[in-house]
């Protein structure tokens, strides 16, 4: 990376208080969940519940991870926008980020994010690698066997494996606690540069 | 309401569920908050905490309030779909919720309507009430001064205040805990008659 891109990523400015709320919501597993909305092909929006797999290198990009036989991914090719929500609950603050999704599946031709789609692999759990080789999401229920296959290897990734970047653009941060409640909007302009203004709730 | 569609009503598979975990997780306030997903006018997707007020009566459309300046009303009346996603931390379940939403604000025609707009607006607190009285959401911080209007009127809403119904017609019920984890969906045909089918996760 460039130094002036470099200098750029330091001052992104909702990367720290979204570091401090998952530092001071630490406590709660599922304060490393949040819900990503995406548009259907027949324009209606969907919402579910992912989790957070840290940033992708030193970008600001989100790393998620999907199967690539859900619903979001046939969604997200024909709308790549998605704007995550993320609530915390003991600091009671929101940040809503929104930004373009990038599906990194097994076909993705460039060789540095297949190397971090293989790396997510590798630090997932042996439960959560398991999950790939479930039968079809959303199919009449497979019966239970099917539930049961052989542990996943750790060094190969199966196809229906997808990483999934969300590439935020802007952010907008909500502090439930503040008197009245303070909010801020992030923007990121064409030319890579944050800029941040407190707005009313 | 006629007794038959009260005795479907009474058959509506998903309510049961549902009133289990609010009451599962009643120990945390937060068990009533959701994030709903609307699509802006640009074909991208919105996402944002909301809180649960309970049902419109005996029907199965959920309430939620809104001030008329957000920009989730504009989004709603260019496209009135929406996508609830409300996650139970205790119990590790989830439902998605998706259906029509109606905007009910100070000039919605329908009598029955706008007295449960008033009813809602009532049972609010004060603080809660207080908010509709700030100055424009989303617009420059305005001074502090703006942010102490007088005490509401409890007996009578202002203009920015409307009531929001989500009333779904698909019901998606993700069950964590299970082993391997359960998943149903619930359809409302159009003939209003539900039915339920297990799924894979």
């Amino acid at each position: 990376m460039d130094e002036s891109l470099s200098g750029m990523k330091s001052l992104t400015p909702w990367r720290s208080p979204l570091a401090d709320a998952l530092h001071r919501n630490r406590s709660q597993p599922y304060s490393r969940y949040f819900q990503l909305a995406t548009v259907q092909p027949d324009g209606r929006p969907a919402n579910r519940t992912v989790v957070f797999r840290g940033f992708l290198g030193d970008t600001n990009q989100i790393k998620i991870i999907t199967d690539t036989r859900s619903q979001k991914c046939d969604q997200i090719l024909h709308q790549p926008w998605g704007e995550a929500c993320w609530y915390f609950t003991q600091t009671r603050e929101q940040f809503r980020l929104a930004g373009v999704l990038t599906l990194i599946d097994a076909n993705y031709p460039d060789p540095q994010l297949q190397k971090a789609r293989q790396s997510t692999w590798q630090e997932l759990s042996d439960n959560a690698r398991l999950q790939f080789a479930w039968p079809h999401p959303g199919d009449t229920r497979a019966n239970s066997d099917s539930f049961s296959p052989p542990k996943s290897d750790p060094t190969s990734s199966p196809p229906s494996f997808c990483l999934l970047l969300l590439d935020p653009v802007k952010v907008d941060h909500l502090e439930l606690r503040g008197d009245p409640q303070n909010r801020w909007i992030h923007l990121r302009s064409e030319s890579q540069v944050w800029s941040t203004m407190a707005v009313n709730p």
